[in-house]
This record gives structure tokens, C-alpha cells and sequence, in this order.
């Protein structure tokens, strides 16, 4: 058992992985569980994950990925997808919240109503949060895998819209980042330093 | 100490804080350091965060967050920013790993040249950084927190262009969320429910 501060210390993009450990498809879903105990506004959860582990796919994505090796040695890479227009399905993403008691009805009404009028017509919104909820969602993915032994690296480098067509993506489904999951082979990175916290916090 | 699989489930977003609860500079600024251990594109750390603590920024805030309560009863709402261009400050964020020897020279002159090439003229590349950074970065933030028996509450409701105006931001910055810190009061939600795993993972 890791504290939580310790794992964020911990965690580093790893570059190398021990292709011989691969991970159930069990082992993925429990990954994806505590991924998208994320936040995400309204708690749309416009997010949807692909997880490439077969050979076949892999070697589909590669080139896709700029042939970088750990598409191949990773257990798994990841398409972590957000998703557009999340006032459409949010209804749907919602009621569970309110069978359970947590939202009454006239807070649903509220938020449904809310997010229609702050998406409907804003393509760049839409986007943001496309974006904002996937990356969310990978980093608490990436803190799980830390925690449970494994490791991970998120990547933007990708063709965007191969990917979306070699995956079979739907047209509101956006690529995020691909994001490998495994086990580390040796000669991995440490965490690379950050800036001084002075240079990147003020108070007001 | 908690195990980060129980902090993740146990996250929740709070409504509800205990007003006579502070935080000091200090803690807040360790907050910061831990939320900064997060992964962003080349490591270009394309983030800012102003700490709304004081009586005087709370109200200043709070109109521009519409008048949610949180933001004075919290200990702290942070405005976490993405920053545009991450390409032009790239080098000196790159640099202290060059020092330490994690990054060689080629390794350097290839991710400044590859950043350079792929932001340089795509304005939408940059504001999906900008929030994908701050993003990671928010979301590591709130589990550190939540590890730290205090909780948060992620905001995406709020008038950015009078957040930029009031508190100063530079044009490069995009504030990407509000985030509220502090102690929990009573009556918070529990973590609402999510969707099946089967409905948002795919395996190939």
C-alpha cells in the first residue's frame, strides 16, 4: 500500500517495458473502473477507452504512434478518447445519480438545462471538454497503474485522424492521448525535474 | 497513509466546506508541488495556478464563478491555467533535465525542434495542451488533497474572460478550471455513479 503523495512523486513516463508481462482484460476493466471515478462537468463522463492489446492491433497502431517501441512492448496502449456534444448523452449519464438519491429532479432539470445551453452551440466548449475529461481520466488511470505496480506513459504524438479511422472511432469520439500501461523493463527515466513551485504559483 | 485505488474511489466533489479551516501558504504551495509532479506534452510544465485565499480575492472571485458559495467558504479556489505557446518556453523548462542528465543534447535539440514544428502554427493544438496540461495537473492536485484528508471541487462554470481580466492572467493563459480546496463541512455528496466499464471500454 502506497500513499497517494508518494505515488505522485513516484510516477514517471516510462519508456521501456517488459513485453513478456502482459495484463488480463480483467486486470484493464478494473484500470478503466478507477479511471473514470474522474470528475467530469455535469458528470457527463464523455469519455470512451480502446484498449489495443491484441498483436494484431498493435501492430495496426504502431505506425499510427510514429513507431515508437512501446506500442509493441506495453501490455496495453490505450486510446483514451473524449467525447463531443456531452449535453446529448448526459440525461442518460445523469439518472443512475438520481435513482440513487444524489440529485433530485429539479437538479437534474437544472444541469441538463444548463449544458444544452453552454454546448449546444460552442464547438470549442465542447472540445475543451472533450479534452479535459479524457485527460483527467488518464491521469487518475496513471496513478492507479503507479499504485499497482505498473507503469505508463501518455503520448500526443499520434495521427490523430489515422487512429480514429484504424480504430473505428465514432465521429464525436476525439482521440485525447494514447497512453501505454505495463510492466517496466529496465533503463527507464526518472521523473524529470519541474520547475520551482515560485515560478508557477501566486497568491491572491 | 491510503492506498491510492481507495483515495481515487473515496474522491468526491465537495460542495460543502468548513469555513474556519485555512490552509497556509505553505500547504498550498505543497499542493502545487505534487499537482506539478504530473506528465505534460515534452515536459514543458504549460501551467500557472493563482491561490484565491484571501478575503479580498474570494469576493473578487466569487460573482465570476456565479455566485457559488464554495469559493468563499474553502479554504483556498485555485485558478489553474494552461498556457499557450509551449514551444517558446520549452528550453528553459527542458533544461534542468539536461543538467541532472536525464536528457542528452540530441535528445533536447529534438523535442525543441519537434515542439517548435507542431505548435508553432496550429492555435488548436495549443489550447488542447493548455487545457490538457492544466488538467492533469488539477486532477493529480485533487488526489493529493484528498490523500491529505481535505477535499475539492472542480469548476468549469465561470466567466474566464473576467478570471483572466481580474486576477491578471497573462494572454498566454487560459485559465482551464476553478478548483476549491479545503475541509469538508457536512452534507457532501457522495461520489456519484458511473457508467459500466463494458459501456466505455472497448479491447482490440
Amino acid at each position: 500500500m502506497t500513499d497517494v503523495s508518494e505515488t505522485i512523486k513516484s510516477r514517471t513516463s516510462a519508456n521501456h517495458y517488459d513485453p513478456a508481462r502482459k495484463l488480463s482484460d480483467e486486470a484493464l476493466a478494473q484500470l478503466i473502473e478507477l479511471a473514470t471515478c474522474a470528475p467530469s462537468a455535469f458528470n457527463a463522463q464523455n469519455w470512451k477507452f480502446v484498449a489495443v492489446r491484441s498483436d494484431e492491433a498493435q501492430t495496426r497502431l504502431l505506425p499510427l504512434a510514429y513507431n515508437q517501441p512501446k506500442v509493441l512492448d506495453a501490455a496495453v496502449t490505450f486510446i483514451v478518447c473524449g467525447t463531443l456534444q456531452p449535453h446529448l448523452a448526459l440525461p442518460g449519464a445523469l439518472q443512475p445519480a438520481v435513482d440513487v438519491g444524489i440529485l433530485d429532479e429539479a437538479t437534474f432539470n437544472g444541469w441538463v438545462g444548463a449544458a444544452n445551453g453552454m454546448y449546444k452551440d460552442n464547438a470549442t466548449l465542447q472540445r475543451d471538454e472533450a479534452v479535459r475529461s479524457a485527460a483527467m481520466a488518464a491521469m487518475t488511470l496513471m496513478l492507479a497503474a503507479q499504485g499497482k505496480g505498473m507503469v505508463s506513459y501518455p503520448m500526443i504524438g499520434f495521427d490523430a485522424v489515422g487512429v480514429a479511422d484504424a480504430f473505428a472511432l465514432q465521429a464525436n469520439e476525439i482521440p485525447v492521448m494514447l497512453l501505454t500501461v505495463g510492466y517496466a523493463a529496465a533503463a527507464n527515466w526518472p521523473q524529470k525535474p519541474r520547475k520551482d513551485v515560485a515560478q508557477v504559483l501566486s497568491f491572491a
